[in-house]
């Protein structure tokens, strides 16, 4: 991890030994008194944790608060719910990569059973957020929902550019998509690993979205997500108001 | 997978049931007799499989062959030898983006344990890459090395245009990278976990690399893989010699 990221209030108390950080600054980056660690507060400023403790059963740190990280890119992405271990890297390298919100919507082709993982039935996909941030050196968490229709999630939206990917003839080259100019808000849609159904075209249809592909190598949902931020973020760098 | 692949000769003979894809064929996709698979013979042609017979040891397809996929696009992906679970993300993923060469070199700040491991010592190397030919329905793998050095992978390579990922301030936005027109070979490095050492920026320098950044957020090296091909794809998409 990159930034060593804690709850607020987290910094001012003693760290179990046996917490994750703990565990990293002592067994794994074997650090002494005095060394320094950079170090977040989840939702807050970046800064310098020290060292001042290793004690036997916790660490005292002491936390020089610096500056807060920008904003989250006003990115919303949308994904029909996959199975467990692919939304792991889901929560996981979308936060990395940056959006503000992550939505997962039960699609037409999606599999119910996907909702009841222990993934979202436990604190597990914060975790993954958590992460994710700490690659990215950004103390900033997307908003999370799950198991919300995806008439429901774009009606809801205040996007104002709206993509959904879609393998088919009648879609454009992502990489051709362009963003007015105005610094405007932007959706990206990914279905499950089965595609999107014609119900869902319909709800995409309905909300707004237009169809682009990334080309005729199909993507594993994780895959697809990674190229088309690359893509969005590179447009939306580009065009950036002034 | 969306394309199963056999090697020359396999889909003439019988192929038995605890095979992965045989275990595929009756235990995922519950087919019968007659039933028609997308099939694929490495590095060859793309064609359609009929299930001919279902006996208690093997299985028998008919095999009718189409079309060859196009070649691979003319990218070499050159990586620090990262640690295996990576390595393995980065051949599966590296080939269904599409790349027609990777080089795991050994980078100044890698840990040398890593060429040891089971994944280049069996031929779990390769599975990782038809699974991800499968998943692009694409029948060609790229050719894969490992255990060089950087300076001699970069001086044995005829590519004309070469990218070298690197997080600093010299660096210029990968969005940004132009191929110069007449459909150049393009190389890309990717440094290790830990980033190119002072000897590493030496060999790409001398290598004839420039240095580009995918901006501040800092990528794992799977997902910084997945970010620089999908703009040098589209870059190459764009400026394709008519």
């Amino acid at each position: 991890m990159n930034l060593m990221l804690f709850e607020p209030g987290e910094l001012d108390a003693p760290l179990p030994r046996d917490d994750v950080r703990a565990r990293h600054i002592v067994g794994v980056l074997r650090l002494g008194v005095g060394a320094r660690i950079d170090a977040g507060v989840i939702d807050g400023v970046v800064g310098i944790a020290t060292l001042t403790d290793v004690g036997a059963s916790t660490l005292r740190l002491s936390f020089e608060p610096g500056l807060e990280p920008p904003p989250l890119p006003d990115i919303t992405l949308v994904v029909g719910l996959p199975r467990p271990p692919t939304a792991r890297d889901v929560l996981r390298d979308g936060t990395t990569l940056g959006v503000r919100a992550i939505h997962f919507v039960t699609p037409q082709l999606g599999d119910p059973n996907y909702a009841t993982s222990s993934l979202w039935k436990t604190s597990e996909w914060r975790k993954q957020l958590i992460q994710g941030a700490g690659q990215a050196s950004c103390t900033r968490l997307p908003e999370v929902t799950w198991g919300r229709r995806l008439s429901t999630v774009l009606a809801a939206s205040s996007t104002a550019e709206r993509i959904a990917l879609h393998n088919d003839e009648a879609a454009t080259p992502l990489a051709r998509w362009r963003r007015p100019a105005g610094g405007a808000s932007v959706l990206v849609a990914i279905g499950p690993e089965r595609g999107w159904g014609p119900r869902d075209l319909q709800a995409l249809d309905e909300g707004g979205c237009t169809l682009w592909h990334l080309g005729p190598r199909v993507l594993r949902v994780e895959l697809a997500m990674a190229a088309a931020l690359t893509l969005v973020h590179a447009e939306v760098a580009r065009n950036a108001p002034t």
